[in-house]
C-alpha cells in the first residue's frame, strides 16, 4: 500500500508562482508516487480571516482550478475541503486536552505569527490553538508523510509529540508520528523584492493571472537601482528578475549568460524583462487556457468526491480514536 | 412551542444529593414546562479526566440511571450524551475564532478551577477553552433558558457574548442569547462539613448508595466537636446533620423543635443522626429500588432516541450557523 502524504493550502486567494515553484510542481511529481491528500484548509483559514468568510467561501473553488490546471489528477490525489469533514473538529477537540497553554505559547511559528499580525491580548482562540487542529488533519488522514517548509517545522513536532502522548495515555499505537518532507526550493521572492511572494501582500504573479497582468507584474519587478542606463554594470543578488530566471526559465545556461552580461554591462533591465516575461508567458499559457476551461460544476464534483473518500478515512480513524478512548456509540 | 431548557452534569461519577436537592429535583418539575434537553457532558469531563477516560465513560450510564430513578421522564426530557454529537465540536471550533485569550483567561470560574487544579504552565488547551465548549452546547440545542448556580454566570455571560460578536459578525440573527436561571437552593455541604458536597471528594451521600452505606455515612457526619455529652448545649450552626434535615427531612416543624432541643442540651448526637438516618432512607429507598430495576440496554436505548433527536436539531442549527458564515457544502 502506499504511503499517504498530505499537503493543503488556506484559500484565501488564488495560488501564485510561489506556490507553483515551493509546491504545486512537486506535488504533481508526487502524486504517483504516494497516495496524495490535499487540504483545501478553509477552517484554518477562517481563525484569522472570520471576519471576512467570503474571501475563504470564495477562494475553495479557485484554488481547486488553480490545483487541476497545474496538473493535479483528481484520480491519483484526493482534494478535501476542510470544514466538510466533522471529525477534523471532533478530534481537534479531543486533542486539546493532550496539549498545554504553555506548549502552545512557546510555538516559534504561532508566536513569529501573532507577532505579525499585530495580535496582542487579542489573539483569537482559534489561531492560537490552530497547531492542534492541524495535528488533527494530519492523523486523522493517517498522512506518513507532510511536505513543509522549514518554518512549518514545529507543526510537526507538535502533531508527533500529540500522537506519543495520546498513544501512551490511551496505550495504544493507533496513531502513527508523521514525518516532515522538507520543500528543496527556497521561497520566492515577492515582485517588490521586499518579502516572499505572498497573497495577502499583493507583490505575487498568479497562476491564473492573464497574460497583460503577468507583463505588467514583471515590468513593476525591483531590480538594481543603481542600474540606471543599460551601459551600467548591475546587481544580480537581489534583483527580482533574476530571482524569476533562476526559478522559471528553461534554459538555465541562458541565464548565466545573461548574469555575465548583466554584471558587465550593456544589458538594459527592458530587454531582461522581456525575456522573463516570454519565459512566464510559456510556461502559463497552458495552465491558463486549462483553467480557463473547467466548470465550476465539474470542480464541484471533484470536490465532492474527494470529501466522500476522505470522510471514510476519517470515519475509520475516529473510531479507532474513541475506541482507544473508550467512547462508546449509543 | 415550549421554550427549549438546557441543563447537564459530567459523568464522572454517580449523582448524589447535592445533584438531588441542587438541580435534579428541579428538573424533574421543570420537564412538565419546558422543552428540556440533559447532557451529559462526558467531552467535557474528559477536559480534565482525559487521563482516566474510564472513569467518564463508565459513568454515563451510571449517571442516566440516577436521572430516571429519581423522576426524570425520557418522554417529556431529553438526554444526550455530548460526545455523539459532532456538531458540538464543530461549532465550538467555529467559536473558538470569536474569543480572544485574553477573555478566557479573565473568566472568573475557569480562573478559580485552574488555581483549585493547581495547573501552572500546564493548563490543557481543552480545559482552558471549555466555556467556548459550554456556549457551543447551549446555543447549538437552541435553549433559552439554562439553569446554573450564580458560580456558572459566567458561562452564560461568556455563550451572549460569543452569540453577540456571531450575529453582529455575519449579519444575522440565526443565534438567541440565552437566559440563567439562578437555582434558590444553596450548595448542600459534603458529610466532613469542610466544603460543598462533592463526588471527588468523597464527602458526598450518592442517591443509589445502599441502605447501611447511607446510615454510615450519617455517623461520619461532622456536628458539633464541642457537643460531647448529649446533656451539653449543642451547636446548630455549621452541624452537618441539621445541614441535610434542612433539606431532607419531610417537616420543617420537627426539624426546628430537634434545633431547640440541641441548643438547649439534652439532645444526643447518635439520637439525632438517627432521625436525619430515617429521613434519607425513607426519600432513597424508592428510589433505589427503581434504580435496581433498570435494565442497561433500556438506558442505552434512551440515549439512543435522546441523541437522535439532539442530532436532528444539532443538524439544524449547525445549517443555519454554516449558511450566516457562508461555508457551503459539496
Amino acid at each position: 500500500m502506499k504511503k499517504k502524504i498530505l499537503t493543503g493550502d488556506r484559500p484565501t486567494g488564488k495560488l501564485h508562482l510561489g506556490h507553483y515553484i515551493g509546491s504545486l510542481q512537486n506535488r504533481v511529481k508526487l502524486q504517483s508516487v504516494y497516495d496524495q491528500y490535499i487540504l483545501v484548509a478553509d477552517l484554518q483559514a477562517l481563525t484569522d480571516h472570520f471576519d471576512h468568510p467570503a474571501q475563504v467561501t470564495q477562494n475553495i473553488i479557485e484554488v481547486t482550478k488553480d490545483y487541476l490546471s497545474v496538473g493535479i489528477d483528481p484520480n491519483q490525489t484526493t482534494i478535501v475541503v476542510q470544514s466538510q469533514i466533522p471529525e477534523i473538529a471532533a478530534l481537534t477537540i479531543y486533542y486539546l486536552n493532550l496539549v498545554t497553554l504553555g506548549q502552545l505559547h512557546r510555538n516559534p511559528t504561532v508566536k513569529y505569527e501573532i507577532q505579525q499580525k499585530g495580535y496582542d491580548e487579542a489573539i483569537p482562540a482559534g489561531f492560537f490553538c490552530y497547531p492542534v487542529s492541524q495535528a488533527a488533519d494530519i492523523t486523522l488522514f493517517q498522512a506518513e508523510l507532510v511536505p513543509v517548509g522549514d518554518d512549518q517545522l514545529p507543526m510537526i513536532e507538535q502533531t508527533n509529540a500529540i500522537v506519543r502522548r495520546f498513544n501512551r495515555l490511551y496505550h495504544t499505537n493507533v496513531l502513527k508520528e508523521c514525518q516532515a518532507v522538507l520543500s528543496k526550493t527556497s521561497r520566492l521572492v515577492g515582485i517588490d523584492g521586499q518579502s516572499k511572494s505572498s497573497k495577502s501582500l499583493g507583490n505575487a504573479i498568479a497562476i491564473s493571472d492573464p497574460p497583460e497582468v503577468i507583463k505588467q507584474k514583471v515590468f513593476q519587478m525591483y531590480t538594481d537601482p543603481n542600474h540606471i542606463k543599460a551601459s551600467d554594470p548591475g546587481r544580480v543578488e537581489g534583483n527580482v528578475v533574476f530571482a524569476y530566471l533562476d526559478a522559471f526559465h528553461n534554459d538555465q545556461e541562458v541565464v548565466a549568460d545573461l548574469k555575465a552580461h548583466y554584471r558587465r554591462g550593456g544589458l538594459g533591465d527592458v530587454v531582461l524583462k522581456n525575456i522573463l516575461n516570454d519565459s512566464l508567458q510559456l510556461l502559463l499559457a497552458p495552465i491558463r487556457e486549462k483553467r480557463n476551461n473547467l466548470d465550476a460544476k465539474v470542480i464541484k464534483e471533484i470536490l465532492h468526491q474527494g470529501t466522500e473518500k476522505a470522510a471514510h478515512l476519517a470515519k475509520e480513524t475516529m473510531k479507532m480514536v474513541r475506541d482507544a478512548i473508550g467512547i462508546q456509540s449509543f
